[in-house]
């Protein structure tokens, strides 16, 4: 690179985000100094995004330093964790400025959004991938894990699924749509919106919690193993959008069980509860359905019209009848 | 891959690396979460290692796994942090099982040296990169930067330096060694040795610090930059193994001051500090040497038999004289 890595990173990196009182060093040393408050834990995780794995070649750099944050923003929601610091490592075949400044400021916009701060990371010559790792607090011991969700419980999705699963399709040029749908669907695969406020409320509320990066019936299926119970979950509850139905019709449920990129939350919470869910989710601007309800055994048991949906290793085969 | 993602890292991953009291919950929910005791800061860093950038294609994973940790306990080191808990981000072409049990046993062998857990990280397809991020932990105010070394200082490294780049030479099959030592800057390369407890015994003594990642030159330059001095830097000074010298002869100290990966320390203290730095080397087990003294003014002086060298943008052009 003609230009230096430290100067890369000055030029689009430093400052990226919200200013933080507990950020005592940020870019620019061996390693940035944080100060943990008293009484919080510090939930960390990481995740990455590969160029021809995880989007397209040639994908749009904004979208890009959104969703490569969005997709760690969505597993510290799911912690019922407040999100705080992010380091960044971003491999680029060559030095493209261009490409640097609509990143950062896809990257930026969100984070500032979210209150996170950037502080610290490094960049490299290599095939394109992002991989970001990002800090969160939450009050020790109220954390929300997958397991501790219990027969009896309901189980709940935020927002809509398998949009975004129908949005990548649209991108690919493997479906068609309607061009005011193709746009709300490519924009829900390339600007997941992580539930950051829903995760927070549901502390104290919700007794399990995952996030959907895999499609529902994998990421629930995740909870329950961790919760040790079994579910039913009636396909007719599934949040469909109306630009997902109009768009897929028949086969909507099908992205929505197995599309994955959704990044809402599923989590379960005790029957009492019920009415703390729904005021939560007012409070906080965000659809809540409860698609389902927890029992005890193993594995997610899907309904259609109260019948049972018969399952092979390789799919669904059909319909109760 | 055959084998999930998930499944890999059950079989290669989960617990790898030392076992804390303070990690509350590890591999296996959406994000670890941790207990950062009062009183401390946390300081937290990202480095990764790219084929064809980092290393070399076909590199042993055993040494890789290793290194990719190394670098990062190096930067903690710098901090005068003591290493906590890590992440790893792993781009693999495909899922090589072989190669995964090597390269977790040379990350997990260095964690537990160094009481590091791995608490959470992920694996996909791609070209071979490996991002570790590390936190580690402070008293706080207490951390090492590059800034604050004053003019007087007296300027150290610790170790040799030039051995790693030298082994990377040799690896590349562009110099050559006697056996014993072409074996031994090999494994400068491959198996770098952070110096973590020398950099947490220097906190409360060091003025300044900074890991040696990029070569002597350049790193000691961020350190003056940062803390606005200027240094001479005596060439003869510079601690150079005898296997260098036995190998590259007149030309060893050009691989000392420009080589980089050597991941010692760079520091600077007052000279009324002498003797405790000799005191902490000692206690250490850490050879310590003192290349130079800072004064007012920027940038690094080299001299050579107590003449400046002369300098161009291109390289030095020649000794003093």
């Amino acid at each position: 690179m003609a230009v230096s890595e430290s100067q890369l990173i000055e030029r689009y990196f430093r400052g990226l985000g919200a200013r933080r009182d507990d950020t005592v060093l940020g870019i620019g040393d061996d390693a940035a100094l944080l100060r943990v408050p008293a009484g919080c834990e510090l939930a960390l995780t990481t995740d990455a995004l590969i160029e021809g794995v995880h989007f397209l070649p040639g994908a749009a750099p904004r979208a890009l330093g959104h969703r490569a944050l969005a997709v760690n923003l969505s597993d510290i929601a799911a912690m019922g964790a407040s999100p705080s610091w992010a380091l960044l490592s971003l491999n680029l075949p060559l030095a493209d400025e261009a490409w640097l400044g609509e990143f950062a400021a896809g990257f930026g916009a969100l984070a500032r959004a979210h209150d996170v701060a950037l502080v610290g990371g490094n960049l490299s010559r290599g095939a394109l991938s992002i991989t970001v790792q990002l800090a969160g607090l939450v009050p020790a011991g109220e954390a929300l894990r997958r397991a501790g969700a219990r027969a009896g419980d309901d189980l709940y999705l935020s927002g809509s699924v398998g949009d975004a699963a129908c949005g990548l399709q649209l991108l690919r040029g493997d479906a068609v749509a309607v061009a005011a749908d193709a746009a709300w669907l490519r924009e829900r695969f390339e600007y997941p919106a992580p539930r950051a406020a829903l995760g927070q409320a549901l502390r104290g509320v919700a007794s399990a919690c995952i996030d959907v990066s895999d499609g529902v019936y994998i990421d629930a299926t995740r909870l329950l193993a961790a919760s040790g119970c079994g579910a039913t979950l009636e396909l007719e509850r599934l949040p469909l959008s109306p630009a997902l139905r109009r768009t897929l019709g028949d086969e909507a449920w099908r992205s929505a069980l197995w599309g994955g990129e959704d990044y809402e939350l599923c989590f379960a919470a005790a029957q009492a509860q019920a009415g703390a869910v729904l005021a939560l989710a007012a409070r906080t601007g965000q659809a809540v359905t409860r698609i389902g309800a927890l029992h005890p055994g193993a594995g997610l048991t899907l309904t259609s019209a109260g019948e049972v949906m018969q399952f092979s290793p390789s799919g669904f085969d059909h319909f109760g009848n």
